[in-house]
């Protein structure tokens, strides 16, 4: 049985995000989509609304659990009996990020391997924080976010904007 | 059961990669590694003598088969019954060869995931090409590769020498 | 009046090409798509056969004019007229290449201008070399080129089987 | 008639900017020079300090217009009848964040095309922050940024040491 | 006489500076190892702190030269008598931003040359960030950093946790 | 006495090459400048007609050796008594390149150690081959190469037109 770690800040989940973690979990036997990190200011949405949206946007996929944790990706993936930590990358300047990441994680934990897999093209430009950029002009997002993440977004921004 | 094939042109096989079969076969349960391409006059090594050296290096490995194919990746791995096709990455030129790579395999039969894992630091700057640049100067290659292949290399630049 | 050169090689003319071309032929006046350099053995299609193709993949478009030329690009732009030389770009690669271009370009001529444009994402790994290799396997690419690039292609590579 | 908007924060204008602006001026019919975003307490210029030092640098250029906008790039281009954004290209980094960038606006009005110039080799390394973190060390900028621009820094980086 | 000056934030001094001080100090002359910049709050290792960890790192390499300046690294240079300011490079993206440094400080003195020194393979993702992030998990950072600051790290994260 | 070697294959030598030449001679106590590799058919120029374009050029430079060798770069920098292998770098791509030798170097010899210098931005697009493209086309290569050498490619291409 082979299990993997989709980790991420999900603030909030994305169409890319989505992307990968279907395809995911017809790869893996289990995937667990998993916030890393502590509440931040920064962050538009709390820990908590994005378990839930991450809930509703992977209701479809039976493998797939969503989780959130304060410890080390590498700690979590043993905890969870996952070998395979996921990362998805969608241009040269993720690759470089990602991979200096990919050899700390393997300082910390040899037993847990870190996989790329590239976003599909349409959803390259599709970061949490661009969509955040669209949402705060009032513009649509429908296309780039799951439905519940449009209208949380949207809500968020027509309050700010009050 | 979730199979890998680990394609290359493996002219010759080199720590680099076998770094990468050998992660992969903890991770997977069956791993292919197979030659991919028509026998090329520009190669050193013909298609048997690759095979033959990738199976000495990898016999410790019971879930590692080796091959050779002339078909398309993605068509190989359907025949073998694999969902997920492995590249090693050792810097940024090899993340955009193979991140467009992975979106023609893609576009060839969605069924087949590209999954890159980066190479181990050391092996960084080893490929096959720069092997064989060394050992053309009758330079040790033993910390690059397998002690079979060295031997190979050895005796191949000696004759050319005479 | 604006006119621009979109020059290439176009062996094939690809749909990432022809979107480029479509996009340009509304900013501009006038759009040159021209085939630059001399005939070469490597090349699988004529200049005519490829002057031929861009024809036919372009008459929907009323200000598009398509030639070939063994001139300097920046002579060419002068010659017909024009002061932008315009680039399809699709990824880091392509960027550094054709910046070092552009440097070359404006030490000819500064009166010529390049100009980048990026290619829609979903035609990123789309290439004419990446589209011969996968006609060459007698595979659809139908979906990555006009439809009588696809026919040419077929009857091509059917006969290099025989 | 074709026209163009460059877009930037321009705290400060600098040469590199110039220069863009300068063959920009001569490719297209008009040019907008526009400071998009609100102000922030981290700019060194107020959004009018920088709208009258852009209108010095420009006075020579007859079909240039300085203006501010709160607005998305996109709609202020559709706004003042532009087709055209124009961004100046130092680097590959440049060139990462800007095709991003270019994606998320086609994704908000395909009708609005970015295009691409590649700045002078000379002003590769020069950027606002750049000039402000060379001025606030007192060193001479004239070579980097227009005389009058010279002269503010000179002038707020001599208040701030008092 | 070859002087260089090796210049960085040093908080803390990790085993990839280390690595790049001891391979300057055999090949130059004398080599200033020099902290550049004001005190932060963001810094979590006081000027002094880092000034003496530095000194004991480097306590075996006789030719070596701790220091801290607020001036800027090319008027430093000139002071000490160094030709030569040597930075340490890991990746790409330290390239880039190493390189638009490195024309800024041959614009504001054309007679200290700037030079790269690649990173060894083994300490590619250690920066003195990563490292601090390690720490703060309370993991071993022992193969990353000389044993003075690991002493030093855990007792500062031990001190956060209370 | 601080000895460094600069390796290309200078076909020709350019003037971006003659910059890193200047700069280096007033760094490092003895400059050797050195070809590497053996004659090929695809030069435009014989080893002993760029020894004499090289000597020309660098002739008001004391401290500058020309030479040609068929060893590996780190077994001449030994015999020579050279500690340092010094290489020009134009954009990233030279970079990632670069590096990749670097690597290899070490391993070969770990007492030579690769240091790299950005190329003057005038002449970052400036390579042989570029120059011999542009020359091609009996065009003006005056300012990207010394006098000698625009006048010996203006011969040869002239000759290769009748």
């Amino acid at each position: 049985m082979v299990k993997a770690v989709y980790s991420g800040t999900f603030d909030p989940v994305t169409n890319g995000h989505l992307d990968i973690i279907e395809r995911a979990s017809k790869m893996f036997d289990e995937v667990y989509v998993t916030i890393f990190g502590h509440p931040t200011k920064t962050a538009l949405l709390t820990i908590e609304e994005r378990i839930d949206l991450l809930n509703i946007a992977t209701k479809h996929l039976d493998n797939v659990h969503v989780d959130a944790s304060t410890s080390l990706a590498v700690d979590y993936c043993r905890k969870v009996g996952a070998t395979i930590l996921l990362r998805g990358i969608r241009n040269t300047s993720d690759y470089e990020y990602e991979s200096n990441m990919a050899y700390a994680n393997r300082y910390l934990d040899s037993s847990v391997e870190t996989l790329f897999m590239v976003t599909s093209p349409e959803f390259a430009f599709v970061s949490s924080s661009r969509v955040k950029e669209i949402a705060s002009f009032h513009r649509d997002v429908n296309d780039l976010v799951p439905a519940c993440v449009a209208g949380v977004l949207k809500k968020k921004y027509e309050e700010k904007s009050l």
